[in-house]
Order: structure tokens, then sequence, then C-alpha cells
């Protein structure tokens, strides 16, 4: 027998933290069920407390090893921590090989610690809607950090930067090339650099690219905050704690700096002109509208009729 | 003393294959100068004509060498090629070595090849729309086919299978594990496979693997068309033709099977949903909403007003 949910029920559950009220939220979210908005609507006052960092980088860079290891580190310090992974290579997200899903397993089991992998499926807008969404949700309840691990090649990157208060970018010293290559991106997003598996060959060389990168770029740009550059061994455990402490020195900077607030000021707006872009189509598209659209998209398609004769067609509908 | 350039210059610029008032439309349309829309409404009629290939897969994977390749080919055929370069490691974009951008540079003087590499900074939404625009307008010069070359691991692979007639997934032997994790979403889109650099070892291996998921999935999708695994070393032009005969095999059974119309059409209703998106957000933010965004974002910020509020006001003021 199913039990029935109220949103109340579910906004109840939140507010106390219950996991399961969290789980459903969270899937109504990503279906965008009607009922996610309505949670969202009642959830708000308690969003704003998690504080929230982006793992990104290249396919096999350790970046699901090194969220693993941060939110250890965190729990040490007893904070609770979610965490979105929006990666098809994560095995969070069921990819990568057996022995990082093991590794992972003692957090799955921590009730201090909340997962949620999101499918890849879709444009990488809708997803990063869908993911802040559902960091809004783990934040009511109460979660301290938010994580979110996405892989980022160069596209897409700036949006993660959005979404999140620090964001590290993770390479690994055979990266090399194509990283060269995508170092422009990554320099303008990186409060946070890591240079993963640094004990392997090349780590030393790409430090010292990257710092005299940086030191290029810091003369006219982000004058107060020269991104750090760590060496971390992840599946080993080694500098993840030091990580940690660089993402506090982070905070605190941005803190003082007045950016944090400022980061969720954009946040908030970015927000908001979704929310009127949703209402604005919803509004727009009335069954005659929708009727009109099938009817002549056929003409459109055979040049007999452009698109934006079409479009002026159809705001020429009163609603 | 700069010369007075008009629309109707311009376009009929387009229309007779100038490639400088062609660059110039491109950098309109880049720019989003309003130019650009009167631009894309005159030379609709002209659009339709080229063919679209997509070339995605991981940084390092040669997708550009492969992407001069084909252009070769098709020169050899007489058939002139554009091509756009949504990929930061792309030597076109200004990535890579120097070494294939010398390669490429044979290209870049031949007047039936028409090269346009596009920053990638900002949204993969916002890119892949203007991606489409520049294709357009390529289209209307004349341009026989369009090749889009772009990174893809996962997010943003279904834009780019959106995009284009045939969408080639560019793998090497060594991308193994990380590629195993994103199979699905290449499985989702791939028209046809190319495992580049296949005198490295682990070629055999790789290909066999995805012969066997292909055949796995081959049983409850896609019935009709079975991507081909194809081998090159692009480098050294091996296995370049047989590519370019497989992409005119893949576009004869889309033409037969009606799925190059199916594709079209769901392009332009993109595109007729993208003009309406824009309409309607040009019209909603008056003067007087827009004021009212920014003296009540910091309410909203400070928690005393949510978003859904000041949406709710927003809306109630009269257009």
């Amino acid at each position: 027998m199913k039990e029935t949910v109220t949103v109340e029920s579910i906004v109840r559950g939140i507010e106390q933290g219950d996991r399961r009220m969290l789980a459903r939220a969270i899937s109504f979210t990503e279906d965008e069920h009607p009922i996610a908005e309505e949670i969202a609507r009642k959830i708000y006052q308690q969003v704003g407390h998690a504080y929230r960092i982006g793992i990104t980088g290249p396919p096999g860079a350790g970046k699901s090893t090194l969220t693993s290891g941060i939110a250890r580190e965190l729990r040490k310090q007893n904070r609770t921590v979610g965490i979105v992974a929006v990666d098809p290579t994560s095995p969070f997200s069921g990819g990568a090989v057996l022995g990082d899903r093991i590794r992972m397993s003692e957090l799955t089991t921590d009730p201090g610690v909340f997962i949620r992998s999101m499918a890849t499926r879709g444009s990488l807008g809708g997803l990063a809607k869908t993911a802040q969404e559902v960091a809004d949700l783990m934040d009511a309840a109460g979660m301290d950090y938010v994580i979110f691990e996405t892989v980022g090649v160069g596209q897409g990157e700036l949006d993660v930067a959005r979404a999140t208060d620090t964001t590290i970018v993770v390479l690994v010293p055979e990266s090399g090339d194509s990283i060269q290559a995508m170092k422009a991106g990554l320099m303008e997003i990186a409060d946070i650099f890591v240079i993963n598996k640094a004990d392997r060959e090349g780590a030393t060389k790409m430090k010292i690219e990257l710092e005299m990168m940086l030191k290029l770029r810091s003369t006219h740009t982000r004058i107060n905050w020269l991104p750090p550059i760590l060496e971390t061994v992840a599946n080993r455990g080694i500098g993840v704690d030091k990580l940690v402490e660089t993402v506090s020195r982070h905070r605190t900077f941005l803190l003082e700096q007045g950016e944090l607030e400022q980061k969720r000021s954009l946040r908030l707006q970015e927000k908001v002109r979704q929310l009127i872009q949703s209402e604005l189509s919803k509004n727009f598209w009335n069954p005659r509208r929708k009727e009109l659209f099938q009817a002549k998209i056929k003409s459109v398609l055979e040049h007999r009729l452009s698109p934006y004769q079409l479009v002026e067609e159809l705001f020429g509908i009163e609603e």
C-alpha cells in the first residue's frame, strides 16, 4: 500500500532532515513534477545556509575520489555534506571502476552524508538548473556543505562557477596537452587548483607551468585572490586535509570581501530570470498557439514560410 | 576610412559567396548585434542546402586532424566546406600544438573552405544556438558541407546530435576507462564511431568492446542503422576516405528513411521556440519591471521576499 504524501509532509520532513522525504523531493524536482515548485516555494526560507563547492576537471582526474576525501574530512569536523554528482564518469553516477565505488561505500552509509547523482541527458543548461534546485533542497535539509562534482572540459565551466562559492579545478600530471589548450577557461573559474595523482611524473612541471600562467594573469585580474595550486594523491588521502583548509581560507576571503554575498545575489537573479522565462513560456503556449504551431511547421520546413513569419503569426494570436 | 555596410550588401555578398561579407555576418551573429537577425531573416530562403556533420569526442582524440582530413577529402570531390570549431582544444580555435596548426594551414588558404572558430565562453546552450546560426550563414553562402568540431564528454552531446545530420564520435585506444563510463551517452548520439590513432595498442580491443555494446543495444533501439566502427590514423590520412564514404552512406540512409527531413524539422521547431523565448523576454523586460527588479532583488537576498513573490510582483505590472 502506497502511503499518501502531501507537500506539507515533505516540507516538514526536509526541515527535520528526514532523508526519505529529501530523496522524494529530489525525485519530484528531477521529474519536473508540479509538486517540486510548491516544495521549493515552501522551503525557501531555509535555503542559504550550505556552503557550495564545485569540483571540476577532465575525465579520469580523480574528481570523485577527491569529492569523497573532502566529504570525509568535513565529517571529521562534524559537518554534514550533500553531494550532487552531475558527472557521467563519476562512480557516484554509476560510472568508473568498481574499486572507486567500494572506496565510496562508507560514505553512502553515513547519515551525515547525502549523495545524489543526476542523469546528464538533455542540455547542460537544464541540468545546471535542476542541480541547483537539488542543492537547495539539501541546503534546506540542513546540509552544511553541498559539493557539486562535474566534468569540465571548456564547456559549461562557467555554469559550475556560477553555481558554487568555491570552485576547485582538478588536473593530473598527464592531462598536459589538452589542459594547456583549455587553460584560459579554467583560469577564469578556478578558485583553487589541485594537481591530483601528484606522485606521478610531470606533477612538478605542471605546477610550475600553472604558476607561471597564473602570475601572468594576476597582473590584470583578480588581484586579491591568487588561486593556490595544491598537490594531492586522493586515493591515498594525501593532501586532502590541506585542500579543505584552503577551501575554508577562500570562504573567509569571500566573506571579508563581500564577494560571497555578491555570488549569492547573482545566483538569485539568475533564478528569478529562469522562473520568469518558464512562466512566460507557460502563458504563451495556449491551445490555439500549439495548434497553429503544429499546423504551420510543415510550411516552414518546406520554405513556404520563414520561422520569423511563423513567430509573428503566433504572437498575433490573442492570449 | 571605414566603408558603410548595409544589411542588403551583406546579404547580397553572402548569396554570392563573398567570404568577407560572410565573415562580417558571422561576427555580427557572435556579437548578437541586431543586424544579425535582419540578415538571418533575409538569407533564410537560401538555408537548407548544406549537409551538417558533427565531430565530437574527448580532448586529444584527434578531432581537428580528422576534420581537416574530411575537409580535404570533400575538396577532392569538389565540394565546398565550412568548419565551425566550438572546441576550446581545437587548433582551429588557437588551442593544441603548433604541428596541428601547420597541418591545417593549407586548408585556411583554400577558397573552397571557410573556417570559423567560436569562443566557448558562456553557456553551452547559447553557444549551440550561435553555432547553428553561423552554420546557417555558411549554408546560405553556398557551402555544401558544414562540419561542427566540438568536444564531447557526456554533456552537451545531445546538442551536437540535434544540430547535425551525421554525428561522428571519435575515440582513441587509450581513452578506454573514461570512455567506458560515458558510453551510454555516446551510444545514443553516434551515427558513426571512429577509433583514431588506430595504429596504437588497444585499438582492436576497443573495437571489439564497442561492437559488443552496440549489439546489445541494437536489439531494442535504432534497428535500421547499426553505427559502423571505423579505424583511422588521421595524421597520416589513413582511413579518412572510407570515413567520408560512410558519411555518404549514412546520408543516403537518412534520405531514404525520411529521417533527414525529421531531423531538420526538429531543428526548425527548436529555432522557432528559441525565437519565441527571446521575443517574450524582450517584451517582458520593460523599464518599470527592470526598475522593480533592481529595487527588490536585495530583499530577496535578505530573505524578506522569496524569488517566487518577486516574480509574481513583476508579472503584476502591466505591460
